[in-house]
């Protein structure tokens, strides 16, 4: 089937805690991802994910939560979340965050997030890091894709460069 | 976490046969949701899902499409979807589609549709049925949410009806 | 990859419901299944998947459970599951409940055994039915592999017979 | 529901590449946990899960996979899966591979090990690390359960160990 391209989508993961103290770092880039005409795809949560789609609906940007519960008593989207999609399947869904996106940034996060950054590289999604990531596997693993970051403004640039050539252009 | 309401999401599920003859039926029935100011949630692909996210764009709605596959390459999304979201999780995505909607449109379908009409009932999301159906289940199950339509335009109706009371208001 | 051919699994899905009538049936199905060497999947829970499960194990067959939770606090297998799968996925659990058999018997039930049919016949599982099920779909398909069976006897008599040319095999 | 003591599982998680060096060192873990008497989990396929499954059947016990495809045909299990279970849900599927054990064990790996070892500690399952891993996430996280093993034996010995007082027991 032919289909226009798809508009550009990128992901923001991180913590669902809400005294992350990326919060301010999220909704930076949040912003700056919706200035760039970018759609905002992430978990629909508190945190950080709250924090970016602030950012990005203040700046006027579309907003998609894909959020692991069957609807919104179970697990209510952030105030931020234009377009939300209840997976009812709990953390398989942050398959289906990862792959709704042309690139990911991680903000900071624990568990959950490295479980994305995992699944995004499986499945060639590129990964912007910010915050204090250290990662080494044992594969010999192209790392190419998985970038670190110094700053809100120097991630999404990344991942708009990225984003260009990335496995679903 | 306080979120405002929803907004109001009408699943349109049914073959992705590209014969299909209800194409022009789903084609009406997403043009009269995207009046009625409904996003149009389905499953991504051909057959009755195109036509109804066709009629949908065509009335200036909007249209998520849930798909099945890892990305455009595997899972192309009909060419009116206007937020794709890719989930790798084949026709456990069926889940989402209805789960994210507050009542479900079947227009003709086959086994895949029949699933969908049972996650939809399971979870408490409204059916409305066009074309020839007949389901009996042994359970005592609770019918008043499953109904039939006569007309694109009937089944509208109702289900923008089932919508204001269903179980995500 | 060669591998050796898969052991012969049946599953059995109907209503988690502890005071479903079809219990008994059930018990008998999961006898019989146990009897001929075959392996019982079902969802784990209570109701038809316990009286089948506890029937296959009197009888010295495996049993395998296929759980909607994460573990066993949120999702307690029945005493009579030997091999638990925890998915955390919920209902879309109900996909792997039925592509891990060979042929799908439905003991009565409600809307989530709706779904499991669905599923089965989408990926080709022929589905035996016991209990008041009547299913027309709108969309001309295959019902030589949807059967009515009118005693357990007989039901796992014609499941038998259909897992031999099934679609694993 | 009350139900008895779950049976002891131990998921092995790794690369299924062919070539990969560390099948030698699974096929001990295998083989070791068998002889614990405890069920070999894993996800199915080449590789790292295939060494390990075998070890596993070699002394006698039980080899549980849960594969990404929808049936032997896309998804053929390894030769030594004793019980295989079908989700048709890729990479979703590892989900089910670490919430179905008590304790992980990664053995060397790539991005798909890696969203194994997240998604097991968000679920508090407690990981054992063999091979150059090395992994530091930027939110304060609990480290107690993630440990790294020198040899494969050390590998049993401290899942074992932490399997007696995990999240499941």
């Amino acid at each position: 089937m032919i289909h226009p391209p798809l508009p550009v989508a990128i992901a923001v993961v991180g913590s669902g805690a809400s005294d992350s103290a990326m919060k301010p770092v999220a909704e930076t880039v949040g912003r700056a991802l919706a200035r760039a005409g970018v759609t905002l795809v992430c978990g629909g949560r508190g945190g950080v994910m709250a924090a970016a789609a602030r950012g990005a609906r203040q700046a006027g940007g579309r907003t998609v939560g894909i959020l692991p519960g069957t609807g919104p008593d179970d697990s209510p989207p952030n105030p931020s979340i234009e377009v939300p999609i209840f997976t009812g399947m709990g953390q398989a869904r942050n398959l289906a965050v990862v792959l709704s996106a042309d690139v990911v940034i991680a903000i900071g996060g624990g568990w959950g997030t490295l479980s994305e950054i995992g699944l995004a590289r499986k499945h060639g999604r590129p990964v912007v890091l910010l915050g204090n990531w250290h990662l080494e596997l044992p594969d010999k693993v192209d790392d190419r894709n998985l970038v670190h970051a110094k700053s809100p403004e120097e991630a999404v640039e990344i991942a708009l460069d990225l984003a260009r050539d990335g496995p679903r252009r």
